[in-house]
């Protein structure tokens, strides 16, 4: 935020802030330039993927995708709560959705079991981390089709595992950057692949060939996930952000599962290390500690109405205080 | 630029800044509402219309206007330059396309003044000022079918008149704020006329009735746009920022004519108080001229390679001192 504060008055030495610079200029260009190449270096994102910037968050891609590669064909949707739901709807206007596999049945506690794969599709779609249900993929589904995966809510919060996909995308507002900005992480061939005589905006190939400059993009979205991914580096990369991830999620969820007072929603193995989703014993308790945690200054922990209970994301900015903090309060209402 | 620093630390006393809010929290919200309210005051927008933001630039508005209201029909487009021949080029997807007006055969240097409109047109398009050929609209064209406007790169540069119009879209990265965010003010009946079943993010009723929330909006663009409406509060409001705006483009105009040296491409009455686009008698000349700006610290000013020549911007944020800096090295070149 101090770096933000500095570039908003002076980006890079140049005497005016990022706001102020025309995209066209040499200074935004480098920008860009140095922002994409660290997000290659810091995920190990080879030239056989585009790594392009989309103005908006998540939601546009959930229909994009769909334009891009669906296209009047078979895709097959993984269904694992609120986000994958936006996804299928957003996708049957353009073609045949399969849900391949749900775990609607046990109420997004798990991640899916049975898989039935189409042999047509053309892709394969999943969301990586389910906020509101805290369940996430430790490892990506194995189908034939190139995966299409939703990471909005945990890129960089672990190692990208980039085999087997054939784009990536991601809202920024979680683990990148401000919102009203996207990263996309797309495989060339893929792309070779998509639709033609999209409207430019709505087809990744303009972003690929224009490298995400057809039109003004969020210059300041663009500077803030590079300033991001500059901190992850300081942190360590993706390995040890990993690894703080889990120590943070392993210290709640030990607590919770130890308690008689309160339990993970999610079970064992379908964990989620960004949305860690709990219940008390009793409603009661569950607002007495709501209740206590706004004394605190603690916010935000009020689940979902579909969950009920409490919600703590542990995204890669929160720190690992925080998760002994909160495990202080649940225990001092309890 | 120093709110905005302040902002990106601690919004509204919060404790924490705008980047770091949900968008569904309390202290955004406010500031969502706030904003809303400062521009409906600002420039007298009354509850007939509804005042929304769009996360990206003007350009996605090309291809939603004529998703919204064109829907295979046809309509009348102003054709004045670069940015109507892009707006024509993507609603030519949506229905037919009479280009209604156009200054083309005098290289864009006037406003139209020949109009054939539509009597089937659901309505009529134009740019309000031309950024590359340097010329602007003083009043709206008059034509009976509601008005839909690219107000990009002249919105707040004077008083907003609605009469006529059923939708004024603008980027912000002229005069309202950053990049990646677009204000858009549309007249609810023309709304209601929208098409039905286009994805949700396609359609401006979306926008309406769920107060730019459908999905996570840009919130450092909407709180920036509030920070630069409150500026031009304290500048004197509209008016006061259009008489500040005709002068520094007379002073410019008026030395331009009257020299021997220099001449304005775009003639007296098409004339845009934003963006004034010149040729020098050489191409030398304007050689030496951009070679001593660059020398003084002076950018941005060399006109686009298809007027050539020079351009000087004069947003709203350009300070009087400017034009008399341009003037004098204007004047010490030639």
């Amino acid at each position: 935020m101090r770096a933000a504060q500095a570039a908003i008055w002076d980006v890079d030495g140049s005497g005016i802030g990022i706001l102020e610079h025309s995209h066209r200029g040499a200074v935004f260009e480098r920008v860009l330039a140095r922002t994409e190449a660290a997000i290659r270096e810091l995920a190990g994102i080879g030239d056989d993927f585009a790594v392009l910037f989309v103005t908006g968050g998540a939601t546009p891609h959930f229909t994009m995708v769909a334009e891009n590669f669906l296209a009047g064909g078979t895709a097959d949707y993984c269904h694992t709560g609120v986000w994958s739901a936006k996804a299928i709807a957003a996708a049957r206007r353009y073609g045949t959705v399969n849900v391949a596999c749900s775990s609607e049945a046990d109420n997004f506690a798990s991640l899916p079991d049975a898989f039935r794969w189409s042999a047509a599709a053309r892709y394969v779609h999943y969301t990586s981390n389910e906020t509101i249900y805290g369940i996430q993929w430790p490892v990506p589904p194995r189908a034939s089709a190139p995966l299409i995966c939703d990471a909005s809510s945990d890129i960089f919060s672990r190692p990208l595992p980039l085999d087997g996909h054939g784009l990536v995308y991601a809202g920024a507002q979680k683990n990148l950057g401000p919102s009203g900005i996207s990263l996309v992480i797309a495989r060339r061939a893929l792309l070779d692949t998509a639709a033609a005589d999209l409207p430019p905006l709505a087809s990744y190939a303009t972003y690929a060939a224009e490298h995400s400059m057809h039109n003004t993009p969020n210059t300041f979205g663009v500077w803030m996930i590079g300033a991001v991914v500059a901190w992850i580096r300081e942190q360590g990369g993706l390995v040890a952000m990993a690894d703080r991830n889990r120590r943070k999620a392993a210290a709640l969820y030990e607590f919770l599962d130890a308690s008689d007072a309160w339990r993970p929603h999610a079970r064992p193995g379908s964990r989620s290390d960004m949305n860690v989703t709990f219940r008390g014993a009793t409603v009661e308790l569950e607002d007495k500690a709501l209740a206590l945690a706004e004394q605190r200054g603690m916010s935000g922990l009020r689940g979902h109405r579909s969950v009920g209970g409490l919600r703590a994301s542990l995204y890669n900015a929160f720190p690992e205080s925080g998760v002994a903090r909160l495990v202080d309060l649940l225990r001092a209402v309890a």
